[in-house]
């Protein structure tokens, strides 16, 4: 290896093919394209989908994330006048300049009362499509608490507060994410494909861009387009498993047990004619950030492997399994020759132990950093591909040898840095962080290891 | 997949295979053959190593190590009365019905009185053989307490108790394990390659089964026969850093500070003379034990690979690194086609907080399940090669939908088993326990995933 060899630069390289392929904006206009009057797109698994827009009266966008404003701006780009009206729900500030579509901007993480309106008025504007209507519907990653519309008919009355005084339930008594989100999609008049019951008869291309692990589709943003697999009879048993009978708000309580009588609609299940012309493309996800790393990382000149999308643990741990395949294929004889690039994402954790500042980027690449001590020839880089890790200006932080000696030769010692987490200061001092500023799209985190 | 699919029977031929690689017996006798007067042997990499047993006047055999007195066997079958004498130590019990070569049985993990006994007598042999000799020299995990000889001349007079409050003092401080490695080398009259030098003239053939994670050769059993790449300086250099000078045993002190005036010899280093005559081979590595799991995993029809031998960290949490893997491949998305099988080894750590029973491979399994749940398709197999995980009579566990189906019957909580630790007991009662009995080897840990 040559002395100079520029790890920061080859690995941010990489990274950033990563970052660059799921931004909301370049990635519809890289996958949808438009032929005449024929809008097509490339779906996952080398998959086309295509529509012949002249068959369309109207065509309609609507949407909920923080990536949407800047898919909606894409679409625009694509179709422009075609599109005859459009709404979507934003985080605050999340907004761009838009020609057609209108913006409500709503609260997140916790949703508010904008989050309610928005909710209320595009379930009106798509129960207003007909079946000469192209809803083009834009998803990504905080669309469930940007959207937020507790079930209502002339019965009921459930409002913004009894949703949120469940969710507190719900989260003290120790409900898994699974047991939260059945009750919660039972109480909504816009999730777990009660949006796509309000889109019928119309057509729909819900175009999708996952922040959550594993991209379950029922799980982005609540699933407002895909078939509930929970059901009512679930709700009412997750109630009475956590003895909430007596704490929940009286309207919510009467909402589950109307619906396990049968007198409220059950969420729509598979196979429901309400899916028949809804179409879900994945345009963006984590692993296909990894596969846009992988095809530079051999431009680079590396053997590579993308291990996995779906990396979950405690950060600094995680850390010692990159390493231990590091170290093997150091010796030559692991899975690929050298110069080899290992890429994986998921979402780590970390438990808090001490007072400091950092993310689970950041602390992943200090543990490896403690194990791989001034050792050559081994690179690292974790970073959130938001470009925002933990309350930091870091999206993440890189592993290497000299950032080693630079900390020693500072006189800084990586395990008391680890115990406070407060791997951003190490980092800070050693010229290990990397900055990227936001990204404005996410799709989780991602892990490069160069072995050279 | 068939319902029937025996994932059990699966998995433990696996990992069969994989410890059968590493018999101490079998091994020797696949790997060394006599073809007329040469003695061949297969090394790494596709290495071949040979000797014209005729040019030799004599043949004698040493060595130490738990799995030694199996390997000495082998020899022996190999060799029968071409050997002279030879000499090993094992510990207690660990003894095999030997025609030619004795053996002395001494402590371990404490070094005791017949570990000093078993080096002198040793080292003695080794000195009697000049340069007509060969010496087979065997060694595997445990030599180094099997083995103590405090370093020795006229002028000095260190005893087992020295060294023994010497290795206490270093541990109590905080010194990390090369630092204490470096201070035993330098105080021992048989490690750190002085085994070596007492050989020399001979001409030494030294097979290692290795215990160590990254199989280095100076750290399997002390390095005997390896170059030692510490110092008297560095030894001294680790007394002061720990603040030990007023507290380690005065005949210590000497022989350190001698050693730093020159007044004692150095212990060998790279390129030394006494290293010219000596061959090193891993005759077993926890690498060799996976590829044979991985070929036996080809035979039963699954697409395969090995992703490390050098695995590390807390057990629970690499789990979910190994899942993460599993969970992309049973979406098509990952690094194999299924039926497929990825295969790792290491020596992973468990953060004790409760009093229950259990093993590293054991928690790994158990917290595996506790993120699969009775998730089909994926099934998981963490065992020790020694066939004993913890304090318990298990190898290790198998993680699978039917294991926590059983224990949901039985109102088993994965969780509670895993915060006291005690997923022996989880396992006993879900027949998820990997029961192999003592293997008599020891290569750590290994892992085995089928996702079909």
């Amino acid at each position: 290896m040559v002395k100079d060899f520029d790890y920061k630069r080859e690995l941010t390289e990489i990274f950033s093919a990563a970052v660059y392929r799921v931004d909301p904006e370049a990635m519809i206009l890289e996958q949808c394209r438009l032929d005449a009057d024929v809008l097509k797109i490339s779906a996952p698994a080398g998959r086309q989908v295509q529509y012949d827009l002249s068959g369309f009266d109207k065509i309609m966008v609507i949407g909920a994330g923080k990536a949407t404003a800047k898919m909606a701006k894409a679409v625009e780009a694509l179709l422009g006048d075609r599109i005859s009206e459009g709404l979507i729900a934003v985080k605050y500030g999340h907004t761009e300049d838009l020609r057609i579509i209108r913006t409500i901007e709503s609260g997140h993480p916790v949703p508010d009362d904008n989050s309610v309106k928005a909710a209320d008025q595009i379930i009106r504007l798509a129960e207003s499509a007909d079946e000469n209507t192209l809803v083009i519907n834009l998803i990504s990653g905080g669309g469930s608490a940007l959207l937020c519309l507790p079930y209502r008919d002339d019965r009921f009355s459930a409002d913004l507060s009894d949703k949120q005084q469940t969710t507190k339930l719900l989260l003290e008594c120790g409900a898994g994410i699974s047991e939260i989100n059945t009750i919660r999609k039972h109480l909504s008049g816009i999730k777990g494909g009660r949006l796509a019951e309000a889109i019928y008869p119309a057509v729909s291309l819900n175009l999708i861009l996952s922040d959550v692990i594993g991209d379950r589709l029922d799980s982005i943003a609540s699933g407002l387009t895909v078939p509930d697999l929970s059901t009512f009879d679930d709700a009412v048993r997750i109630v009475e498993k956590y003895n909430l009978k007596d704490r929940l708000p009286p309207e919510i309580l009467r909402i589950l047990d109307a619906g396990k009588r049968g007198a409220v609609s059950e969420t729509p299940k598979p196979g429901d004619p309400v899916f028949a012309k809804s179409e879900n493309i994945l345009v963006g996800t984590n692993l296909s950030a990894l596969k846009s790393a992988e095809q530079k990382a051999k431009d680079l000149g590396y053997n590579t492997l993308v291990l996995s999308s779906q990396i979950t643990g405690e950060a600094s741990e995680i850390a010692k399994f990159y390493l231990g395949i590091g170290r093997d294929l150091q010796r030559d004889l692991g899975l690929l020759p050298r110069p080899a690039c290992v890429i994986a994402g998921g979402e780590t954790t970390v438990t808090i132990k001490g007072n400091g500042l950092g993310g689970r980027n950041q602390e992943m690449a200090l543990s490896f950093l403690n194990e791989l001590r001034d050792f050559p020839g081994i690179y690292f880089l974790s970073g959130g591909t938001d470009g925002n890790d933990g309350p930091t200006d870091a999206a993440g932080a890189f592993a290497a040898a000299g950032i080693c000696s630079e900390g020693t030769a500072r006189g800084l010692d990586i395990q008391e840095y680890l115990n406070r987490n407060d791997s951003y200061n190490y980092f800070r001092q050693t010229g290990g962080l990397l900055l990227t500023g936001p990204t404005n799209t996410n799709v989780c985190d991602i892990q490069i290891m160069l072995v050279v």
